[in-house]
Formats: structure tokens, C-alpha cells, sequence
């Protein structure tokens, strides 16, 4: 399950040269990030031997769409536990459409109840005789980290072929930063290399920065722990956070995200969607004109998130008056 | 640019193995075929020292959204020629607001007087000391039909590749029949190859079977020609057409092809869209079942149309009532 990485045309501030790895085309559902994640998951399920995948997440989830996807791909029943708030508050998107397709089993819950409704969930599966699997450990989500880190330290093996390929290596890497488990994944591939680059998570949501920065070591400290491989002992300077671009929190842009949606459209033919991929790419320029770093080579991790470039780009029509 | 092939999940009637190219990912502009087509066309463009791509097309078109595109990532000037009965008559699709993202400068005008605009386009073109390109050809849009097979007698060759890899051939291929341009460049290349198997177009809209037989003919006896390679005498009997699954025509369909979209979005996360790929593949099943045809090896194309698959997302989102 390999992904192109390609040369982007159009300059980024400095000289530096723009490369993408476009994990938004991975070839199950509508790809992104959470492909790889997903398949993590659903391994380290079996390797439990348990039947039946619990997730919490939103009805906006690229996470929970791929993983209620995969589970209908395979036969193993998918329960969705998703907050009261949520349904209520929020109004369908493409993700949402797609979780129903898959057809989840959708359990709702206060915000303050989850840890309660997960625990619910997991002694009705075992009274009906299944073993279920909750994606994030245990009730508190807590426990499960390095798997969803396997994913990306796995495809970090790919960012060193081509290097190899090419004889060069990159400088730094860009990717946005909302669960963390992409950057802490590619922070042990970087940390197993012992090469040099630097990893910079664009933060994308108002997770508290010292938050996102523990999530990301428990990750690290998971993965390693449970590859029986020693752990650098400098490993918590590779984690790098930009927290400057958040524009006012998850889901949250302005113009400038906007312009950058149509720019790299224009540009590249390549489709970035306002709260993930748009947002982090921005936050990159943004860091690169700031730093006044030159003549780097950069690579962008592209995390997918297809259906909600759609979700703009319906919003964007309606907005034209031509729908 | 190659794509992958797949193993696909689930059965096929008879005990066939089905496989799927999924030029869908090709990586530039929302992929599809259109990609590889688009590409040849800009490449012919350069090659005849032209400087402006003139296109005739719709407003939902694939080709013209990634022709568009492909024209304003290189900074080369697009006009597109689109019939008033097209603008009036048909709400905007997700294609129609990427080509407007893309800005092309649209000519409308009767459908009655294409020929008539083309000519007009061009020497208006011509006036400001540019040099047009129309992709079809002269302004009837006859001429010009190898470039576009091209394209696929290209593409074969990765299919070749898979096949050598793997040590079987391949019996059938499927893909949606339309212009005619993708099932013509396969013939191309099997031709060219010598190989044994079938090449199958299901057509999805209500043209004429014989006019897109020798829409399909001119494409192979102009690629050909324009390769100044030999064409083998018994080649029309490789053109092979199946006009039994277009209900209705162009764009109609009914709860059958729904289901076909619906499973294989369950089944193997893949975006099939009502208009092309849907269509085709639920033809390719029946035909399948029809012909009693046992244990073959059989690939079908996915030639694309992501945009397409979220304007159906879309509807049935309104369907639901959740939207």
C-alpha cells in the first residue's frame, strides 16, 4: 500500500522545494492517513483475537468512516459510540453519509459519559459472547497509543526509499497535527533511521499544545515499548509542535485557508480540504516566509480527508448561488 | 503515472476473478482517465507549437475539468466551447465548480452551431497572434482521434506489466464506453501487444451503437496511422461493444445501479459513480451472468469520476432527509 510522492509545482517562500506524499490517494476508502491507521487497528484486533471493533469518534470522522469501511469490508461488526452533542449540533457531511453506508452501529452519549458508554458497550458485546476490541485501550482511552503510531513509522520506510532513490534527503517534514498519532508514527520511523530531519506537526484544533505534546510521546513511548526497541534518550526534542496557525480551532479559517484550497487546486490538481490538509499546508508557508528557512527540501504529507474537500467545495457552490 | 491493480472482494458470477485498475487515483486533478487523455492532448498541443487549448464539452464534464486544470497548472490559456442548452437546462455539478475554479474562459452557443463557434474561436485566436489547438481536430472535430487513444494504448502497457508480474493473462477487460477514446487506445495496445484477450465497452449512454463503433474505429486506424505502424486486418472485429446496460441513456439510472454503488463502496471502499463506472460495472455483471462465462481472470477499469460519486453522495444525503 505505497503512495507517490511527487515534485509540486509553484515556489515556497525561500527557494525551498515543495515535495508531497499523497496519502490521500491510498486505494480504500477514499483514502488519507487513517487508511494506514485503520489497517493498524484492525490487525492488532485480530492479533487479540477480538471480533468486534469499538471506536469513539464524531459523524464527521475520516477515521470513523475508513474504520466502519473496513470493518463492513471484512465481515466484523462496528460500534460507533459518538457524543449527544455531536448529532445534535452538527449537520451531516460527506463523512457522515459514508459512516451510514457502512452501516455502524451508532451508540449515543453525553460528552461526560464516554469512558461509561465504552465500558457499557464492551460488557454487552462479552454478554453476547464477542470479544470486543476498543481502538483506544481502556475506558479512558488510554493504553493503545503505539498502534496507531505502527502505521506511520511503517510508512516512514516508503519517505526512505525514495530518498534513497533519489540520493538526497529531506530536511523537514510537514503534516497537519490533530490526534497526533500520524506525527508520533512518523517520529519513530525518524527516531529508528537515526536520520536528520525534523518532523513539524501543524497543529490544527485548540488542543492545548502541552496536551498534544504528551499524546504524541505516549505514542512514541507505545510504539517502542511494544517493538521491544530502545527508546533514544532525546526522543522528546524530535517532537515539534507549530501551534501559531490554528486559526481559531478545529474546523475553524478564514480567507487565507480559502485562497490556499484554490491555490494549490490551480496549481497542482491537488485537493486540500479546509480543516485538516488546507490549514497545516498554510501553517507550512506561513512557518517557512517566518523562519526564513532556505533552500530546504520539504515534504508535505498529504492525510487525505476527500470527503470533506466535497463538503467545501458544496459549500463553496452554494455560496456562488449557481447550485 | 501508473495506477494499481486490485484484488477485489466478493464474487463475481461464475467463479470469476475480478480485478480493478484504479486509474481513479491517477494524481492530478480528482483523477480518471481524463488524466492520461488530458496529457496526451496537452503533449500533441506542444508538439504542433501550439499555445491555446480550445475544448468543446459540458459543464459536467471530467475531460474538461481535468483539461482546465492541467491547462492553468502550466499557465497555458483554455477556451471552452459549451452549448446553451447545456448551461440552461442542467443544475451545477462538482465538476462545474472546479472548471470555474480552474478558469477557463467558457463560449457559449447553440448546439447547432459548434462548428460554426469552433471556427470562430480559432480565428479569433488566431487574430491575437496565438495559436489554437483544438483537441477533437477539425472544427467538425474529425482528425485528431489517435491522441486521445494514445493515451490507453499507453496505459496497456502497465496492464502488460501486471500480467507478466503475476505469470497469467488476463481474459477480459470491461470499461465504460463514452467517447470511445479509452476503449479504443486499450484495442491499441492489445493490438499492438498480439494478446488473446477481450476488450468489452459497456456503453452508457444511448448513442448509436454502429456511430460508436466507428467513433472507436477511427481512433485505432488514426493512432496507428499516425504511429506508422501496421494495423492488423481483422481489427474491427476487436471492437466489441455492449449496449444492453444503459438504461435510459446518458446520466439515467435506477435503484440497481444505486445497489451496485452501495455494495461496492461496502465491499472494497471504492467511489463508483451513477453516470460511468456504476454503470459499467453493474453491465459487466449481468453480462457475466447472461454469458455463463466461468473462471476468467477479468479487470475492470476504473476510469475515474470521483466528483461524480460525491454529486450522487449528495443526492442521497437529500434523499434522507439528514442533510
Amino acid at each position: 500500500m505505497e503512495t507517490v510522492i511527487q515534485r509540486l509545482n509553484g515556489d515556497l517562500p525561500g527557494g525551498n522545494e515543495l515535495y508531497i506524499k499523497r496519502d490521500d490517494l491510498l486505494p480504500f476508502s477514499m483514502g488519507g492517513n487513517k487508511v494506514r491507521i485503520a489497517e493498524a487497528f484492525f490487525q492488532d484486533m485480530r492479533e487479540k483475537g477480538c471480533d468486534v471493533m469499538v471506536v469513539y469518534g464524531s459523524r464527521h470522522s475520516n477515521l470513523c468512516r475508513v474504520l466502519s469501511n473496513l470493518c463492513c469490508s471484512r465481515g466484523v461488526d462496528c460500534v460507533m459510540i459518538c457524543s449527544h452533542e455531536d448529532k445534535e449540533e452538527t449537520a451531516s457531511t460527506n463523512n457522515t453519509y459514508l459512516i451510514e453506508w457502512a452501516g455502524a452501529q451508532v451508540v449515543h452519549c453525553p460528552k461526560s459519559q464516554i469512558a461509561l458508554t465504552v465500558e457499557r458497550v464492551m460488557e454487552d458485546q462479552m454478554a453476547r459472547g464477542k470479544r470486543p476490541y476498543y481502538i483506544y485501550g481502556d475506558k479512558f482511552g488510554r493504553g493503545n497509543e503505539g498502534t496507531a503510531a505502527k502505521a506511520y513509522a511503517q510508512a516512514y520506510q516508503e519517505i526512505r526509499t525514495f530518498e534513497q532513490e533519489q540520493g538526497w534527503e529531506f530536511d523537514q517534514i510537514f503534516c497537519p497535527s490533530g490526534t497526533g498519532a500520524t506525527q508520533s508514527g512518523l517520529i519513530c520511523g525518524h527516531l529508528l533511521a537515526g536520520d536528520r530531519k525534523r518532523i513539524l506537526g501543524v497543529m490544527i484544533s485548540s488542543r492545548e499544545t502541552q496536551r498534544a505534546f504528551d499524546v504524541i510521546r505516549e505514542g512514541v513511548k507505545d510504539y517502542f515499548l511494544k517493538a521491544g526497541k530502545e527508546l533514544p534518550e532525546q526522543y522528546e526534542q524530535e517532537i515539534l509542535l507549530l501551534d501559531d496557525y490554528r486559526q481559531g480551532g478545529y474546523g475553524r479559517y478564514d480567507e487565507r485557508i480559502e485562497s490556499c484550497i484554490h491555490e494549490q487546486y490551480r496549481r497542482n490538481g491537488i485537493p486540500l480540504d479546509p480543516v485538516y490538509t488546507a490549514k497545516a499546508f498554510w501553517g507550512m508557508q506561513e512557518y517557512l516566509k517566518e523562519t526564513g528557512i532556505k533552500k530546504n527540501k520539504i515534504l508535505f504529507l498529504h492525510t487525505g480527508g476527500g470527503p470533506l474537500f466535497y463538503d467545501f467545495l458544496k459549500k463553496e457552490g452554494a455560496k456562488s448561488g449557481r447550485c
